[in-house]
């Protein structure tokens, strides 16, 4: 898996979570997962998550954005597997840049105190998984209470360099995992 | 799946990572993680990883083991995602029972400064995979620095409790995920 | 997998067959098979088997119709063995609350004499594997000889509960025995 | 999947049940479904059902054997849904040649009143999936009250080759059906 | 696999890249490899790969055409390799008819010096795998240097039934490579 | 996929295609295509190929081989897709390094005329799938009449890295593709 930061400002309105939308913005093709800063707004056209569709929107003038597709393993349940341990790494990193924060993750959800830091969402394609994971860079246009990374004294540029790291980091290291270990058998 | 803590204290020495052992010892049939309080000592035959072949040894006196055998979706690619989630997910209980205590996860491994804490492998059975996580309780046994449940102020039983529920809860949440979402096209 | 009977008559025009109805209809989420009474339209453009394009077209006045959709497993060809088990267990149940009528399945379809007792497809979404099982209740606007429960002396919520019982027990017994069996290995 | 008589009365002690065999004993490669007739007596190490190995063994004096080897979709669970269709099959068959006697199928299992009329299982190997299924010919034998192919009436060479004949046509409509379907879509 | 000659002039667009084109073309269902001849224009809504959108497009005034749909294991990283092994195979049916030609494979595409032979792609619906492979019969109508089968003094008719025949027998050598061989273990 | 040229001579006796034994011998982890010259000769209870263990034995003097192991989709019938486009493109390779010689390739067997160019043989294990391809370097010691690359004129480590060069960047491209395609609907 690459992965890459894109600098430009984006308005994330879902139709970002398409297949080959990041072949067709960076360029880059294969299994990868980008970053970008910008406001969040996402057509109910675009809603991949039923629970959303009659829920308060989603919405934020702000956030930190990742946006990962995988072709080599498409199956849906690896893609919720792989949307949890990126929300659990996204605590990790928050952990380690904001020592006294407390940061709880419940899902694929990261709360501090009543406020939802993230959104996520996985799901499919004819060809592909689709993982969007999203976290709030400062306050201000959402339907929820929310927190932000500026109240953790979070720098939004160097949360994201730090969790595209880590999680493509972990994906080389399972892949790696899985080719170094002997089958076992029967009990008896 | 099903979660069960095994009240008697058993000897870990690899065997137990076999396919059906849970069924045997615990008559819980189907995917299930099951957790017990004991010592470890692999022995080389049973070793699943191949990097421990010529390593210093898997052995303590006295550790808190998780054993989790599922036969439902049985790839091992899911197999070491889960190992992982499984990872982070104790670091979160160790955070809530410990606040203070610094729990550091890399990969699957958990360290406290530079003592390690845990020991895993994630493996295929011809029907199953299996995972194994373990982490001491107590000092004493092992070949290389170890941190301990006890230096953190944390009951074992009680962990263990908290980890079988998270882990139980979330592999509910993760099926209950992908069946509500909707698939998504192409960008263009 | 679970079972649902919905009290309400829906008239079936095979956009019922889509992924999430049953989630929509019935705020059962993962899944499940459920039942329900009406009368049976199906467009040209829901129809899913091929074969039926040109034919004389899918209808009924008064049928009990099962739809069933599958998450987990959704691949294709196990889903058209689960139709062809599911048309067998309704042969079963058929038989035990009318011992005397001689029903006949072929394939997918159920026959009593020259009378066509069901309808039936197996067919895939993006997200899961879905199948349409429908029995004629009474008889009336079927555009081929048909039978019916009624001429059976069948009480069409009586054979609906049996068989929504008879199919979510099997899905679990075999879960169950696909957990219990040790591998076999190379005659020479 | 090709199906094939065997003449030769064969012991059948559950090594029978190994990759390979009927490529073997009958020349045939490829999915396949073979029959033949002969005592039973399974070695406990031959057991593959763990239910078994702890029960009043597997014997009778007069069986008819099917065993079923599948390379081309060696899935574990589909191969289940094969041995309970195959067993509904089965009281399809034996209700054409003995109209008048009631078999009742529970799983994998088939009963006339009291009497176990047929054994089965299914499992897996490394490279295919495996099933046996038999149907009691004559008395004598087993550690259980049983039913017989001759209580009912029923010549085994008949049964055989109508179980044969009825299980190959379904495989190859169920690949048929699988690929004249259009898939389906979301609800909303 | 089944194979089959058209003999109709199709003008190729890219909208017989579709399931089940070749069941409502030719009445053959199930995996199967069809050819025929006939111009190419491809529309750009039909283009499957998306390196082609920005291209000079795809386009011949004579063309001998092949289309493969498989439902059986239509996992599309399997079509590529049968797309790539269809294009070496082609070389060497060339190889046979005219021994004295240089032809160059270079992935999917064949080269004769500096002149394109072939145009192909592999590529996925929700129930199958779809590969176009397609080799210019005689010159015009192509946006960029081509090579012919009339160059090479190959008549058209006969490469196709020679290609059809070598495809469908390598697919069912395949088949039974795969089903007699012994699996292996571990190296210690 | 890695590829790497073993300086050392090995007699490959099938014990080498066994899981892991790359890792072991090489260091190199995960997907590899590794190769190495050295005599033959396969002991019975290394055949993978039951065809084999009837026949006049594996072995010769001198032969360049090619082990595959791949972890990452370790289906076997991908694996037979992989080695038959291997033995195409050892074909490919020969041609370039002696253009007058007319190699034939019958599956995944080569041929000069009435002499045997190469063994080869695809098989799974319980973690991966393997792949042995061999070409004989110099004459002697085989039980059935052999050609030789010194007939050909081809200097053996030449056309071990041309072969794993190629086999190696193909890998690369037939990933390529499957991430830069569409999808495609129905005909109707």
């Amino acid at each position: 898996m690459r992965t890459h930061w894109i600098d430009e400002r984006i308005v994330y309105d879902g139709s970002q979570l398409r297949s080959h939308w990041i072949l067709h913005r960076c360029g880059v093709s294969g299994d990868a997962l980008v970053a970008f800063r910008g406001p969040c707004a996402v057509a109910a056209t675009e809603m991949a998550d039923l629970a959303d569709l009659d829920g308060p929107g989603i919405a934020a003038d702000d956030m930190v954005h990742f946006v990962w597709e995988a072709f080599d393993h498409p199956d849906l349940l690896l893609a919720v597997h792989r949307q949890r341990l990126l929300s659990a790494q996204a605590t990790e990193v928050l952990r380690e840049l904001a020592p006294a924060a407390i940061v709880r993750r419940d899902g694929d959800d990261l709360w501090v105190g009543p406020g939802k830091l993230s959104i996520s969402i996985a799901t499919a394609t004819p060809v592909s998984s689709l993982i969007h994971f999203a976290v709030n860079a400062t306050p201000g246009g959402a339907p929820v209470p929310i927190a932000t990374l500026a109240e953790l004294g979070i720098e939004p540029r160097g949360f994201a360099a730090a969790l595209l790291g880590r999680a493509g980091d972990e994906q080389h290291s399972i892949a790696a995992a899985r080719a170094k270990v002997r089958p076992k058998g029967e009990w008896r």
